[in-house]
């Protein structure tokens, strides 16, 4: 088994509404060192080992976990971050 | 003005029916070698630097970007993966 950890985010000119909203609540709340946020999603599989680990992933990726048309992905294979 | 990720995920224990949705789905189209799937959120943010910067994140984390009753942070300092 491995951990595969995906991280999807907006592609640079899509408009982030969620972003804006905790940019603004953070300057409310008197954080106004905090300059911008982005804001995207996390995701951890655990997968079986095989062959074309990460053909598969990238697969993954592209047909279901993202939406290519306005966002982008990366992904880190065997390191949680939690 | 450093770049700070924070990775906020559901504590154990903690129904993910959105990670079940497409743990179901990647399944469905033939990724028999998916044995789990969680969802949490990914937060990039642009911060000035400053004193106190960690004990300002985790309140941030803590007051705003996560609810600490059902969800776990995590953060890394200076270093996008995107």
């Amino acid at each position: 088994m491995v951990n595969v950890q995906v991280y999807v985010t907006l592609k640079e000119g899509v408009l982030d509404p969620q972003g804006s909203t905790i940019e603004n609540a953070l300057q409310t709340m008197g954080y106004h060192e905090v300059a911008s946020v982005q804001t995207g999603k996390y995701i951890e599989l655990e997968i079986e080992e095989g062959n074309d680990l990460e053909a598969r992933i990238e697969e993954m990726c592209e047909k279901l976990l993202s939406n290519p048309v306005i966002e982008d992905y990366t992904y880190t294979i065997g390191k949680g971050v939690s």
